[in-house]
């Protein structure tokens, strides 16, 4: 397998800085040492500063939609009428999890490239009585971020328990949990945490209670509860390795500095944006919505989405594709967890080669240009 | 943290390759790359090998834990009457995995130290009608192995769905499932396939179609078999770097020979067994019933499983304790993946040194030498 140092722009997995890659060579100690139990333990304290929690944070090998499942499982009872923000294709993830615990879901949808403001929130929380607002900080599959910290304020007017599914945006985009009010968020490794996939992550807000009456065998919040307390009270193995590779890509996120790095990401995301723009293509999400981890824009008229896809890849930059019904009609760059300015700028002066390749009339440097003045007030 | 060159003799996670370890910190590719889907298909082929399957064969992020709810939800439908062979701790999480999908459960169980004849499945299978049967192929906890091949095929003259636990046992200990009649046999990374933790890897006996009654969003058997077939078809996010662990590693355990391998196993564990009564320790298991993959003997009157186990820890080998109404009474030599008759050697001197200073009566090499007339005729 030939990978050499090819630049993964996707949504997730990220790029990932290779000190983080080491970390998983190193030897696998037993899960119930002291001495794994102690960096296990690092790992979630910095994932409460991260999530903005003084709640219990809860990690276990698994994707993102095991951390859904693990998330809704805990927050909703069955028979619970609950409504689903739905801005894109994962959104059906949140919801059907719901139905599975038997809630009765509402799926409320937004205009492609819209997200929900506090006042759509309103509209629905008003015209009828749902006990949770389910949705997605950052809906990948169209690039929009829902304005999560007005969304759960306004929903806990109406007394609504509120779960973000915080995957692509988690260590890219600003989450307080205990200030905003949103009881559930999870997320995965892969995204803005900048750790190869394989661990699903859920927060509790601090205050929260989360619900048991929807345990599984591998979703049992009791046991994994007490197992996050300690490695020693084992009842799942961990993927030690992964948390390795967690822990030291925390390290990384705090020293960075948060607000800082939740600043570089707006930076690379408008430096994206500006870029695609000056090329003339068409975004997916609307001012507003635009989140600051990814970017989608539609696939100009006369190019293929398969030719796009596959003279990136020739020149060295993976970008994804569509979801659902937009597959072939638009693609996605990732921008989050240690994507650089460098990476960017690449990504778009790659992309003008191969859409002036592909027919497209293409300004070379446009795009660079464009970006090079986002990226120069940022000071990135 | 420091880790330096320890002896990881635990059931699992298991000793591993130091090239296994690299190969997760290779950069991570894109999950729906072409690249990704064929290093991704070749590790299911050669799973499919190693569990005697033409069936098909699963791997998601999880652990061993995620891996027997998945094989218990796609094999036991709600409302069935199952019979579980209890030979120690984990045969309660099949249990409880069959009781969660509302199936009606007994659980037979065996003296501590003993498995499962044939003659006992006559007997269970004849007294009630059961529909399934579902074991442990080595039951961890006492280090007991079931003869799953008599077990299956004794199962199968009642009609019953033979459903094994592999965890400690696959890749260590053969498994035939086409051949001996295992319907479904599940297995995590971490233990005889010597690859880290945070794999949930469940197959099928060819022929033998999955249930899709009791899915979860997480435990969606329809969408991860099209994501088996190829992981463009995208549905949830593999775990891209201990997949290729898991290619790798797959590839040694098939350059090594499968039943080079598991006399390999043999060969250690007999080793070890020897080693401990040469010490005059009495061992859990008993004769007929002893797994390859992990050894647990009786802490010696006078000693105290807590200062041997830290004893054990700073001459650099972890060994593992009791579960359950077994914690401190019994120890466990994990001896599989790529653990070597060298490992095992230094291991069993530790153990004697160690016995010697917590005043346990010991001559200085005589476990060695038992070990050492096994490793001898088995040539390893």
């Amino acid at each position: 397998m030939c990978m050499g140092r090819f630049l993964l722009m996707i949504p997730g997995p990220s790029l990932t800085d290779p000190e983080t890659m080491l970390e998983m060579a190193k030897p696998t100690l037993s899960h119930v040492s002291a001495e794994f139990d102690s960096i296990h333990r690092e790992a979630l304290d910095m994932l409460k500063k991260v999530f903005g929690t003084s709640g219990d944070v809860v990690v276990i090998p698994g994707s993102g939609t095991a951390a859904i499942e693990l998330a809704v499982r805990t927050s909703v009872r069955p028979g619970e009428r609950v409504v689903v923000l739905k801005a894109g294709y994962f959104a059906d993830y949140l919801a059907d999890a719901a139905k599975r615990v038997g809630a009765e879901v509402t799926v409320v949808e937004a205009p492609v490239g819209r997200g929900f403001t506090e006042d759509d929130v309103e509209r629905v929380l008003s015209q009828r009585g749902f006990s949770a607002v389910l949705l997605q900080h950052v809906e990948t599959s169209v690039a929009v971020a829902n304005p999560v910290d007005r969304v759960a304020r306004k929903a806990k007017e109406f007394g609504a328990k509120v779960v973000v599914d915080g995957i692509a945006s988690i260590g890219g985009m600003e989450m307080n949990m205990d200030s905003w009010g949103v009881d559930v968020c999870l997320t995965g490794s892969q995204k803005a945490l900048a750790v190869p996939p394989g661990l699903a992550i859920v927060a509790y807000r601090g205050g929260f209670t989360p619900l048991v009456d929807n345990e599984t065998l591998y979703f049992n919040i009791t046991k994994l509860l007490k197992e996050m307390e300690s490695t020693r009270n084992y009842y799942i193995t961990p993927a030690v390795n992964l948390i390795y590779a967690l822990n030291s890509s925390l390290k990384k996120i705090l020293a960075e500095g948060l607000q800082q790095r939740y600043r570089r990401h707006e930076a690379l995301a408008k430096a994206v944006q500006r870029g695609l723009e000056a090329l003339g293509l068409r975004l997916v999400a609307e001012e507003g919505f635009r989140a600051n981890t990814v970017t989608a824009a539609y696939v100009p008229e006369g190019v293929e989405w398969a030719k796009l896809y596959s003279e990136m890849h020739s020149r060295g930059v993976e970008i994804a594709g569509g979801l659902g019904f937009l597959r072939g009609r638009i693609f996605r760059i990732g921008h989050m967890g240690e994507v650089t300015a460098n990476d960017v700028v690449a990504t778009l002066a790659a992309l003008e080669r191969v859409l002036a390749k592909l027919g497209y009339r293409v300004e070379f440097g446009a795009s660079v240009r464009a970006a090079q003045q986002v990226l120069d007030v940022y000071g990135v």
